[in-house]
């Protein structure tokens, strides 16, 4: 790929095309400037001013914008396009959300993608969060070369996305790869998040684990997952169990998705993985015993890029769409 | 659409090109020839040679292709292209059995597509059966109109198919659409058919059902769907727990993967909906209170094109492909 140079509408020569990525999350967002190749030229972050309200939060995003295009780096640069992941649901026109949790009060409605249009001068594509983490991993990491994949992300909730013919799935209503919200036997009697009832979320998450061990009479004070994993590792029974339920519904979960889509990939990612093993082989153990048999070998993966994954996949859907 | 003539390589001119739809399953076999207008110009049909082997099952399928190309419809068109329907799973190519149950017993690496290229001289693409009637349903049935659609066909199995972006999903391994395959809570502790446990399909397909009914003292002797429909109709409590059970885990099922894809519409089809409305009911039922919420309206529909879905389906393939 070559630098190009090209003539805006006004006449002046404008300099070579960079994109911007944006992830906008319940407490914080990021934003780069990567050049054709993918390279970021310069990296902006903050916490997400998610109380203030949808206004804030876009504020934030053109304030930490205007930074990153003020780099040195950006200097005599033509910004292209915008690619973004948000949390929240994201109608499948890529431009509107359409559903929010309250970690974002008053996201739900934001028209995102015609305002930074406005504000910015650059096509918009917006993208929930998992998908552009998972589109991320298509593009540059570990499913690369994947034609189908699925992702998952174990951490205060269970987000998913996925993908066919090498494309994120956006859904009918921009709400494909809910992985969280697939009914198991482990969570029967669980109330979920959403307000359902049996979802793998309601056990597999790290505060539906930390609650889970809560209920024993020697951790009625474990506050969080870190608390869980610290008592794992010093022997403890219950704690164990408890993230051998997780993982092990969550591989349930998984093993429907992969029977019903069949995909080159499934790739792991979050917080929930780094509490030891116990969570993680209970996963794969439970997923490899109960998929379709000829499906056991599916090729199950942790993420290779990080926090980078939701940038680079935004902005890879910035360059294509 | 008008019909075209064209100048075949030996310097004949040759008649309007004509589509050969082809549905192998492990009872019967169909064939039919469609103009291109996917009108039905002639239709053949005969019980499947399975006992016989794999080179039994195709030469019954060449048989029934000479007969409807013999058929005075068929007279100066052009074979343009080969589409099949066939029980088992279809490599991702399209072209080999990857695998088939004991219903077939032979068939799986049978180079199917080959076979009926060099037999018939038109290029072939073969699907799965499931995968055949979901583009059946997708191109003039209850699914017109859509870009993501989930099937199900519940009988002696419970099998499916998935469309997204309007094209039905082969998988990795030509596997995708296994929604028999989904673990549920109500198959806890039931062997299906597959080896493994706990898939909805060990509690929801007619035998299933059959077998949980003849649990029963009063039940004993009841040989198939057909019993329990009957028992269920005659206000046997028992026989509608039964469809209820299955009919409700199906549902679970359906709704962990309309909250994994977010289709569309989900489109019902099979002689187990022919029990009565208890199965059905329950299945809806159980779908709208467990999927996510946001997806708690999604359409469900019944099969609209019958027995067609699955030649219709294969030849709209042998047309695009």
């Amino acid at each position: 790929m070559t630098t190009r140079t090209t003539t805006s509408p006004e006449g002046r020569t404008a300099g070579p095309a960079v994109r911007l990525g944006v992830d906008i999350g319940g407490t914080k967002t990021a934003v780069a400037l990567f050049d054709e190749r993918d390279a970021a030229l310069a990296r902006a972050r903050a916490a997400t001013p998610a109380a203030e309200g949808a206004a804030a939060v876009v504020a934030g995003v053109l304030e930490l914008a205007a930074r990153v295009l003020a780099e040195p780096a950006a200097a005599g640069t033509r910004l292209s396009g915008i690619g973004v992941g948000t949390a929240g649901v994201v109608a499948p026109d890529g431009r509107t959300v359409a559903a929010a949790t309250e970690a974002l009060p008053g996201w739900a409605g934001t028209p995102l993608a015609a305002l930074l249009e406005d504000a910015l001068g650059a096509p918009t594509t917006v993208l929930g969060d998992v998908q552009a983490f998972l589109s991320g991993e298509l593009a540059a990491g570990a499913a690369l070369g994947a034609r189908s994949a699925v992702a998952v992300m174990a951490g205060t909730g269970i987000g998913g996305a996925i993908a066919v013919e090498g494309a994120v799935v956006r859904g009918g209503h921009g709400a494909a790869g809910h992985i969280g919200h697939v009914p198991v036997a482990a969570a029967e009697g669980h109330r979920c998040p959403c307000g359902a009832w049996g979802h793998v979320e309601a056990v597999a998450s790290g505060p539906a684990m930390t609650a889970l061990l809560r209920r024993e009479r020697a951790h009625a004070a474990a506050r969080d997952l870190r608390a869980v994993s610290a008592a794992a590792a010093d022997g403890d029974a219950a704690a164990r169990t408890v993230l051998r339920l997780g993982g092990g519904a969550l591989g349930a979960a998984l093993a429907g998705v992969v029977s019903t889509l069949d995909p080159d990939v499934v790739v792991l990612s979050g917080g929930v993985l780094e509490a030891g093993p116990w969570y993680e082989d209970a996963l794969r153990a439970e997923l490899a015993s109960r998929a379709l048999p000829l499906l056991r070998g599916t090729r199950v993966v942790r993420a290779a890029l990080g926090a980078d994954a939701v940038l680079l996949g935004a902005v890879s859907r910035a360059a294509v769409e």
